[in-house]
């Protein structure tokens, strides 16, 4: 029987195993972790890194428990219950601007009259659209995902791409990734515990695939130009998630703990008006490749 | 009879004014400027502004119409119904921390059955709280309401520490000033003209004032230790801005000028996890007046 205690140590370990990875690529920094208590229930362990090569880094583990809030529940179309929830979340910004941003999270959810689901992803926000990452990137959620159902990869990417997309500029945040979410066994006939082993399996893909996108980052020279680049898209990020993320919606309007919810904010950013890429510039050419329907593989 | 264009044309020139003024405080600067027009009804004039003393600042006119977007229409209590809406709306970034962030908005609005409202204020972020310089601003504010109702002034004070609030942070935006809204003849027993007077009185009040702030402001010497802190203060109201903000929440749910809302954005801002302010230390004594309900008149 798989339980939810079980399912929280798993989340915790993985936690774990995935700051060992990131100090090992960042070859510098080490994680400062802070503990804290949700005086309705539960709590988690925030882990931040200013590294080397990650100038900001934040892996949230919680495990929450407590009355449902009643916008929130309704929301999810349940009537009054008390719930549990648990999951890793991450977003990692690199100080090279030719590396990308990255965030993974998995979660696991559960409500009153047994219901229960999982949901997550990884999705991936360079600066620049480097098409050979992007595609490696893509091969390695896919080969995941193939391992669990051949649905998974093309269902859950265009779930990203409908996502992750700021709506206000028209463009995507990023190149995508995959993305699920209410995800039980009437979606495709696997089991809680199978679901379980896949949402591990995208939390253990995450580790070494962002490892090898910083070391074909890491020889990669750049500029002020790049730099001011990397500060502009940097800005988007920071509309996308204060604007339409659910989760960080959800979080601050529900009393969250805020420094764990905006562990997602740059260390720096910048907004300039009417900014226009030139015509062909490697700028133009990622705002091309930031629209919906992309195949990378 | 005071007609729609005419306080659209007012308002135009109140723009003029301004920007004039601004040009003069900044004593470099030249604003720059934007023609757009909204395929559903009517347009705009954005100025933007990157000087000596303003590191990035946004004056915008604008007059709109065509029919009410529903979910508008629901969120002010109107059923589907034609509305004009016009004002001036303004955020100054300046370069030095020893000097405050201001915005300024006036703006009227008309539905269909005769109904129609003015709402606007101002309000201050310094970076640093100046007592001084706070009771001045809110003086200046007073005595500008006073002319008009003895009302004004203490209610909409208290409305603008409500308004500017950021309830995940717990504290104000700012040092608060005045907000109004859904003003018409039923609150104060104010005619349209005498409404429409007073809030010419508030864009009026705007340029002198915040031309003494920065004049004040232009011999306070500042460290990379001030800058630092500006940079976190104006990630605050990129929060507030993004996450609270009705207006900006309204021009990007329904699909208005990104570039003209988003004028509201510092040109650069920071975010440090868990950030704390030593005791005692200019940082702490302004967070501790970031609350609401400080009388500073």
């Amino acid at each position: 029987m798989l339980t939810k205690e079980h399912i929280a140590d798993q989340f915790r370990q993985l936690q774990d195993n995935i700051c060992k990875q990131l100090e090992i690529a960042d070859g510098g920094g080490v994680f400062v972790e802070d503990l804290w208590e949700r005086p309705e229930g539960g709590g988690g362990r925030s882990r931040v890194l200013q590294g080397a090569v990650i100038e900001k880094g934040g892996v949230n583990f919680s495990a929450v428990h407590g009355e449902l809030p009643e916008a929130v529940a309704k929301g999810m179309g349940l009537g009054p219950t008390d719930f549990f929830a648990t999951g890793v979340s991450i977003v990692l910004h690199p100080h090279s601007p030719m590396a990308p941003i990255i965030h993974m999270n998995v979660r696991y959810f559960e409500a009153g009259g047994g219901k229960w689901w999982f949901g997550g992803g990884i999705d991936l926000t360079p600066h620049y659209v480097v098409p050979d990452d992007a595609r490696y990137f893509h091969q390695a959620l896919k080969k995941t995902c193939d391992v669990f159902h051949p649905d998974f990869y093309p269902t859950f990417k265009q779930q990203a791409d409908d996502y992750f997309f700021i709506r206000h500029r028209n463009e995507t945040r990023g190149i995508g990734g995959i993305f699920y979410d209410y995800l039980d066994e009437s979606k495709h006939g696997l089991s809680r515990e199978q679901l379980f082993e896949y949402s591990l399996a995208v939390g253990n893909t995450f580790a070494p695939v962002y490892s090898e996108l910083l070391r074909r980052a890491a020889n990669r020279t750049w500029t002020e130009k790049e730099k001011h680049w990397q500060m502009l898209r940097r800005g988007r990020y920071v509309e996308f998630n204060l604007v339409w993320d659910r989760g960080t919606k959800f979080g601050l309007e529900t009393n969250g703990r805020t420094e764990s919810i905006l562990m997602s904010m740059p260390p720096h950013a910048e907004w300039a008006y009417n900014h226009q890429s030139l015509p062909d510039s490697p700028e133009a050419q990622t705002l091309a490749l930031l629209v919906k329907g992309v195949e990378w593989v």
